[in-house]
């Protein structure tokens, strides 16, 4: 990690703004109640409320808009050295996309059961994702007959000479 | 589902299409060899593909561009009654988002060994993602003392009159 265990008070003070971002969101229209804050060497670097609704966008979750507003602030995609304040603990998604971005540490407020007393409830997602994909309630299919072709597109990587690694 | 399972070559017109876009995509820089295409009805809504690099964008996977494309183009969130093709099996992020999107069938091209082999592997983060939130490598932490404020910020959506689910 790029720096020291913040404060409590610092903690604090990004978890509040997480709050605020949220009712942001909430009161706009945007989506649910969720909100963001990425932080880095004690200066915010990227908020997010979900907006879902607004955006027509299933993937515009609080974390998913605060990582890509980092992103473009910090001209990177790669978030080493930050960490991240949510006021409810992510679903797969959000968490997955904290891993990618390779965020130093995450923060929460409410626990998943909380959310799920307002209706959002992660944990069908978090049990479906666990499952292999067979088992998954998703229908999945592998077209087979396009197997080489599609190991050609993926291999076409390795002879791309000035290609940036994530 | 709103349509009945494509034809085989319906199925591969669209897979070849996603290996056409994975290939825009590595070859103008925008992020690795990775390409989706979301069809609905044998229309084509939205396509994508990588663009973490470009973008600085850890969240801009393909199946993210294309549900976010899908989801403008058709002015809705919910993104039922589609099917997604993809070169190779989605990362637990990208799975999660197409669950979220309620896409109706994934198609797939590729093995995750295959995306392994050149150097995008997704077993890390499936690995993580199956474990308790205190097991996994990520360092996580709640913020016991505004516990109450969290749960607030959450239950205030019970009070919106005209919030809508997602």
């Amino acid at each position: 990690m790029s720096d020291q265990e913040p404060s409590q008070t610092e903690k604090e003070t990004f978890m509040r703004r997480a709050f605020e971002v949220a009712a942001i969101g909430m009161n706009g229209g945007f989506g649910g109640p969720f909100g963001a804050v990425i932080a880095k060497d004690g200066v915010i670097v990227g908020e997010g409320h979900n907006q879902v609704v607004a955006d027509h966008d299933p993937t515009a979750h609080a974390e998913v808009t605060a990582i890509r507003n980092a992103g473009k602030q910090l001209h990177n995609f790669d978030l080493s050295g930050c960490r991240i304040y949510v006021n409810a603990l992510p679903c797969p998604m959000c968490m997955t996309a904290i891993l990618w971005a390779r965020i130093d540490k995450l923060y929460y407020g409410a626990f998943p059961e909380d959310a799920a007393a307002i209706g959002f409830d992660d944990a069908y997602f978090y049990e479906e994702i666990r499952k292999d994909t067979a088992a998954r309630a998703l229908p999945t299919e592998r077209i087979e007959s396009l197997y080489d072709e599609a190991k050609a597109s993926l291999d076409a990587w390795l002879t791309k000479s000035d290609r940036t690694h994530y």
